[in-house]
């Protein structure tokens, strides 16, 4: 079995753009899967690229080569490129900050830039626009069907240049039996919000499952939610309507409630606006 | 050729949740091919997925495994399960409600619970809130690639103790000439009515394709809908904008406007509230 | 390998009409594959769905079996249909002005209308609403795994008695260093505006990227938009926020806001109302 093709942009499914580059990767090799994350991310958020891929990346077998575009400056100076990830998959991506959430949690051992005199679908020279199907559809199909290996590519250049987006990658403070940080994402659909603070991290600091803490969230000076909540494994545990923490799926505590949605019902938005403080009761 | 894997979630497409399940099918075996039903399922909405699936179910090969994912009671003492078809098909789900189509349309003719110490992604252990991905999609992946037989699965339980919306599954009772029920779902995206009843009791009480019918539309006290209307076998054979009441692909009655939509122009919304009454005019 | 088959619909993906009709395909050949271009076409929007695919259609491998059903007259007279194209590849649709795009754009060699005595999915003679499932995802499934040749699919009709809208291909006018047409359609979910010019037609009349032009647009006497806009390969040469006249991926030449949406911040729609003019400044 040939690797598969993971996809995520900022396409939307509404119109051909993914089917484009679906079709591209069948003209390259017709036993080629291709599989998709989401074309949903919001329109040019690349930190918002970044975060998602790294929720998914984990779960596929190695070889697998992932492709993101999420790509505002196509057609400019910004480099395309491939990154061999420390595990063994590749991605296929603008170098533009998409790499940020892969680099520290994954690990990347080698980047190359496309090299488009070999790497462009053929006839599309005139085009600009659409990276996505000419150059980023078919350099990932030509290294799935093994038509180029890593090598082929084009040069490599130094980790040092791959662009990140550092500041964002700050974990919460713990300071005693107090954590302060802040909402790095929102999970659509369900609206529970992400804590900058691994599972792992919190229950270091001595907080356990079953404990009640209290919690609040702020912009500013502004208070949007403050309470005492239980932690628990599941949002399960509390009735249906209340607030919970509890460890998400990608390993980080989640503040939500219980069939229903934070983030609608409190007006929270992710960033580093929306701080927060939990600490024993 | 390996069976598919066939998904319905609540999950959305915004996000990594579908594509990372995905990723733990294809690490099970490379070969497996997962298709999507639908992954807009209103959220926490146990009776429509249960009436989803059985829309689908009937047109998939025999030893399809199906996957329903809408579990508002993940990390806590409900069942997962995978229960067998009397068609030959599999369902891997929560065993909440989302059986009941299945069980009164299809029927089962086993059910086992999923032990979750041989059938649970390594690793995830310290996870309780992605039973899809830890539970549901390693175990649907294992059972069609042939890794696990149905007795696998885990201990099977007796049917008497699946749980069921019994009174859901009520039918439109038909007197004479008159037919009264309620509106057991809205079909997006054309926002047709659907029935509870079906195309074949219809017409066996006497109302035949070119008649004209009355029927009311009512919320306890409140007349939403009260016209001459068309029972036809197609939209088409009225004017655009005006009501029919036709044969759904369901074999259901549904009522619905010609290119346009009845529950937005009615305000109309699903459930028993809604009740309907069709008499010969 | 067999040929994929390639959907568009206007179903929506919400609940499971397009994962039957996929059913229905795996059980005429389970090893089919079937890709998806598109379910969110707008609902009844014909010419939409004859827009879509030709986007798509090009990047295919011959042999190619398209299926498109926005179907507004489903169980009525308008004939089910497969066209054979110029580039070898095929499409499976209602005759109803889908077929418009790919008739001008890249030919259509031979037509059939779909015999529905051998070619509907069995045991759905009693269903009219569904031709998605019961006719067209069939027939297409036939086709695609070699059950049925072209000429299996039934009698074949002559190319003028297809339903075309030949007013909606229509060329902007290019008098001198003038051009004037209408927006032919809006690029989702970017919201750049498609002109009916083409790339190589305007580059021809003497406009080349890096020169600053006169655009306007109106509605009637409404202007909608005026401006000097650069014209340029892509729309990362102008600043954040600003208009910009590209090269689309389709070779037609667009109007669009860097990192913006032209559409919602000028409210155009598309379709012969809104004209503009684009001159030397």
């Amino acid at each position: 079995m040939k690797p598969c093709i993971v996809w995520q942009t900022d396409f939307g499914l509404k119109w051909g753009a993914v089917a484009a580059m679906r079709g591209v990767c069948k003209q390259v090799d017709p036993a080629l899967e291709c599989v998709d994350i989401t074309h949903e991310i919001e329109q040019y958020n690349i930190l918002a690229a970044s975060r998602e891929i790294i929720y998914v990346e984990p779960f596929w077998p190695k070889g697998t080569v992932f492709v993101s575009v999420v790509d505002p400056g196509v057609g400019t100076s910004r480099r395309a490129c491939v990154a061999k990830l420390n595990d063994g998959n590749y991605i296929v991506t603008p170098d533009n900050g998409t790499l940020t959430h892969l680099f520290y949690q994954v690990g990347i051992s080698e980047i190359r830039e496309i090299d488009e005199t070999v790497n462009r679908y053929p006839g599309t020279e005139d085009v600009s626009v659409f990276h996505g199907r000419d150059i980023f559809a078919y350099t990932a199909a030509k290294l799935a069907a093994g038509i180029i290996d890593f090598n082929g590519v084009g040069p490599s250049y130094p980790l040092e240049e791959i662009v990140l987006f550092r500041q964002d990658m700050i974990k919460a403070l713990i300071d005693g039996q107090t954590v302060k940080g802040i909402v790095s994402s929102i999970s659509d659909p369900f609206g529970s919000i992400a804590l900058n603070v691994l599972s792992g991290d919190f229950k270091a600091a001595g907080f356990s499952h079953g404990e009640t803490l209290h919690v609040t969230l702020s912009n500013k000076e502004t208070i949007y939610f403050e309470k005492d909540v239980l932690y628990e494994k599941s949002f399960g545990f509390v009735e249906v309507g209340d607030p919970i923490l509890f460890d998400s799926s990608t390993n980080y505590i989640e503040l939500g409630i219980n069939q229903g949605n934070f983030r609608d019902q409190f007006q929270v938005k992710s960033g580093s606006d929306f701080t927060f403080v939990i600490s024993k009761s």
